[in-house]
């Protein structure tokens, strides 16, 4: 993203934000209450390797959008807490997909995956405490008056769990090999992916303080990005090189996952993209965001080919 | 245990209650909102299949036993949500354990361990799911004191991340095969078990308010509790049957793993435990809780025998 823009400055100020703070929330191998430094090193590994950021970005760029002084605003120092988390969330639910007990990937952001630098133990235990670190992060963000800070906990919880990420990762696994219907494809997308891109829309407006309307409209936009960053992914999948993605190229239709691509071909899967690109635009316009770092990010998501 | 004395029978009504709440919080398979039906009967398997609620009944007695009048207490049920969290991470915990890449352990609670049982990636994942309804349920408490609440949220996060139960997991594979002194052992055990343990003990506390003073005498009776229950549970892997334990007898020695046993022998590890009761007895002297349910809890936790 060229920084040229207003909102692309304020999307890369963010990111540099997000990278202070999880370096910050992450423990050090020197850290009190060390028992185990591999498990450490392993979470550090997961999270600080790479990874475009995009949850924590759009936690950020939501809250940022929605006060009318984005450029000088102070909602982004209040959001960093839910971003981290939602970071250090997506960071533990790539190391436990990557298992071989699960996708068993080898690569990651061009590395070798978790288990295979640090074990499948250590990988196991880092994700496991890599989620218990998404919480803490959360409850320790005492600058939040408490309510707002519950309600992040909460959507946290629900985001994550057997409704939300978790769910969908079960659903996936149970349908590799069998072909999904449309709508069962977009239900286990709206868990497996879905739902922390959804959650982080939600964390912005909840940081601000929105009503249960413009809540009730973000939500909404949070789906429809949710939906768009994953066909653009299926896509990715099927066009792009492995050294471009930094994981497997076409490991979906080794490994018999329903994608887009897969139900609808690559020129029906694009088409959905564009209808889908026209409806986030028309979301953003009534939310009065056409012109806004959440505007920018969104077409980054569309538009991105790493 | 018999019901026969005030202290017994609260425990009886604590284990209904906790036994009801768990039942209550744990999502169904017609639940709305499920897209894997596999994981819900994973996570269903693993918390209902058993356990003696340890954890949550350490919650529920200690918070009543602080109530001068716990016989008639309204504490139990403010401090019910900690005590389904607790359950719900040491369920969650047991299952992870398990697992072939970890101590590849195939009988938990006298049925097959929850990925014999579902395969590895449901396990996975249902562990997952299960610590993130672990804070889905504190963070949903609102009967609570928002801060209370987030006292107790972020009491479970640190007891269960790097620092506590996962980092004590981390060292106990780590150290596998190999020989740990007194001092290396007491801390692996402080954070694989001890951590949620003392958890329970400072979730109680926290749940009727307790000052800082009587927080500080808590938090070290709960590490002592934490220490006891992991001698008496080395015992009995070497000295009773798999069938009184539910779980493979010796499993430690075959897997080299660090115990009290190995490490004093038999007569030594009674002799540590005999003090270390006697230090829990004085404890609870000086906390004027001599006779409670938390008194009563802590005397079957030195002299159960399953």
């Amino acid at each position: 993203m060229a920084n040229s823009h207003p909102e692309q400055r304020f999307l890369a100020q963010a990111r540099d934000l997000i990278e202070q703070a999880l370096e910050a929330n992450l423990p050090g191998e020197s850290d009190a209450g060390v028992l185990a430094p591999d498990l450490i090193a392993a979470m550090r590994y997961a999270v600080l390797g790479g990874g475009k950021r995009l949850r924590p970005q759009l936690v950020c760029a939501t809250a940022a959008s929605l006060d009318p002084d984005w450029q000088y605003s102070g909602a982004l120092h209040r959001v960093i807490p839910a971003a981290c988390a939602l970071e250090f969330m997506h960071a533990y639910s790539l190391i436990h997909d990557d298992l071989p007990a699960m996708d068993n990937d080898d690569l990651r952001h061009g590395r070798p995956s978790c288990h295979k630098a640090y074990g499948e133990a250590t990988a196991i235990l880092a994700g496991d405490a890599l989620q218990a670190l998404a919480f803490e992060v959360l409850a320790d963000a005492q600058a939040l008056p408490p309510d707002m800070q519950l309600a992040m906990l909460r959507t946290l919880g629900r985001a994550c769990g057997w409704r939300g990420m978790v769910g969908g990762q079960a659903l996936d696994m149970a349908a590799s090999g069998k072909v999904l219907t449309q709508a069962q494809l977009a239900r286990l997308h709206a868990g497996k992916t879905g739902a922390l891109l959804g959650a982080a829309v939600e964390l912005g407006g909840l940081g601000v303080g929105v009503g249960a309307d413009r809540m009730t409209s973000l939500t909404s936009l949070g789906a429809k990005l949710g939906m768009a960053f994953q066909i653009v992914d299926d896509l990715l999948d099927v066009t792009a090189t492995t050294d471009k993605l930094g994981k497997t190229a076409g490991a979906d239709a080794a490994n018999g996952k329903n994608t887009y691509p897969a139900l609808l071909g690559i020129d029906g899967t694009r088409a959905r993209l564009q209808e889908l690109q026209q409806n986030i635009r028309e979301d953003l316009a009534q939310l009065a965001l056409a012109e806004s770092p959440l505007a920018a990010l969104a077409a980054y998501i569309i538009e991105r080919d790493y």
